[in-house]
């Protein structure tokens, strides 16, 4: 039975082991390929994205928990200041052309503005299934970042800095959403590289194969690692004294990075590929 | 003549010497004081806002230059899209609180709304002269940001991510201002440790006295090494490979950091200490 389970997944063991040695490795890596995005710069760009989550955590961490930012009752309109103002930015950022990528999805979409200005054709929407768009999952982000992250890296208590907290959260959720949501892109690759394995589990529709397909606990163990050790490098207190190191205070747990990709980033991301693949073929 | 010029410093060296030996430690400082701030509190907030600084350059690198973002006929409404959201979000930010301490300083503060929420008293509002409000530098700011700094850390090109890129701009712009207009504490700070050494230029409006007496070359040469060394720092490229440092290829040349402290966060720092001294015996 582990014989057949192996030989099942060998194709996919492969190309997992070569995405473990790019996660691993710096080196300029030369591919041959048609495709606007490779394994190649989907890697980079989930690699580039675990800086800004670990910069955003670090900023919002400047603030203490700042309750008041989350009372519905507290503006008087009916919505929190946290809401109020990621309402107003997207509508914004809707007006000057953003929500047109794959990766960048509202938090709330309904109602948004169109673009002023004349867009570009997106390549990436091109290259993905054009259902790609309708996947979101935005709301469990929210959910998570606000009722357990946030308790997990900020101080107690109530500073008043209502404006720059909320400010800082935005940062916080729009660089994770965006890392969770380049899962279209990840699925697609995978998806491309070898339809005859995921083909079988998409026609009947097998959420759980599909999650069997796309989990590899050792890409998932280097990454969490890898998101520890730039949270200590980012948040350490820096001098100019070279004894000072080790006595340093980080900002910012570095288990609660390691914590958030563990527990939220990458099951959502994988659930992202999940719903991506469940209409690769519609 | 030296003598003298250096008999009359000697308070203000011993105070720098002070400054510069709290600049390069991070050991806890005990210091008697019944102001809300001090000299401790002060540069631990400089510093702070050095990472806040180096985090911000390296999010907006993710984005090449982009000139369309800033061409005032793009949009069509007489805005380039980085005034346009600029001005959009200062708006939504002073609804929900944002502008009432002196180091959040909006670039366009004419036709602010009113906040919604009942804001907290500013402790640090009370504790300043309050014409302190009236010091700002940000229209230099603007003007050394878009076409001085900017193309120095920027590849060239247009990749049509102007929502992103010019939000990257404004947390750029924002953390740079704040950092700069917190020279109204410093000035605070150093006039309240000794009035009789800044009383006599405040009186007789001598900017270039003012200007030698807030300069102290050794601290500054500090604070360039120190921001290049967070730009080296958060910019490397981290992986799980222990012998892959010193391969590493920096997000942002460090020199830039610290060419921007030199240049402009320094200079203009010092500009709004001396402005705010200039009001502090009205």
């Amino acid at each position: 039975m582990l014989e057949i389970k192996l030989k099942a997944f060998f194709p996919l063991l492969i190309q997992h082991l070569f995405l473990y040695h790019y996660l691993s490795s710096q080196l300029p890596i030369s591919m041959a390929c048609n495709n606007k995005f490779t394994l190649d710069s989907v890697r980079d760009a989930l690699i580039r994205e675990e800086d800004s989550i670990v910069f955003s955590l670090i900023e919002r961490a400047r603030f203490p928990y700042n309750s008041p930012a989350y009372d519905p009752s507290f503006l008087g309109n009916g919505f929190s200041i946290a809401e109020f103002y990621v309402r107003g930015t997207e509508s914004l950022q809707a007006k000057i052309g953003r929500y047109q990528k794959p990766e960048d999805v509202p938090f709330f979409p309904n109602d948004l503005p169109s673009p002023l200005p004349p867009t570009k054709d997106s390549q990436s929407q091109v290259l993905l299934h054009p259902a790609s768009a309708s996947v979101t999952v935005n709301k469990a982000i929210w959910k998570f970042y606000f009722t357990e992250l946030l308790p997990l890296f900020t101080t107690k208590g109530d500073d008043g800095n209502y404006a720059s907290t909320v400010a800082s959260d935005f940062v916080c959720l729009q660089a994770i959403s965006r890392r969770i949501h380049y899962g279209k892109y990840v699925a697609e690759v995978k998806f491309t590289d070898a339809p005859q394995d995921y083909s079988p589990a998409i026609s009947s529709k097998d959420r759980d194969k599909l999650m069997d397909l796309l989990t590899f606990v050792a890409v998932e163990e280097a990454v969490k690692k890898r998101v520890e050790k730039k949270a200590r490098l980012f948040s350490q207190n820096v001098t100019l004294d070279e004894n000072d190191s080790g006595k340093t205070q980080y900002k910012i747990n570095p288990l609660v990075v390691s914590h958030l990709y563990d527990k939220w980033v990458m099951p959502l991301t994988k659930v992202v590929e999940v719903e991506y693949l469940l209409l690769r073929l519609s």
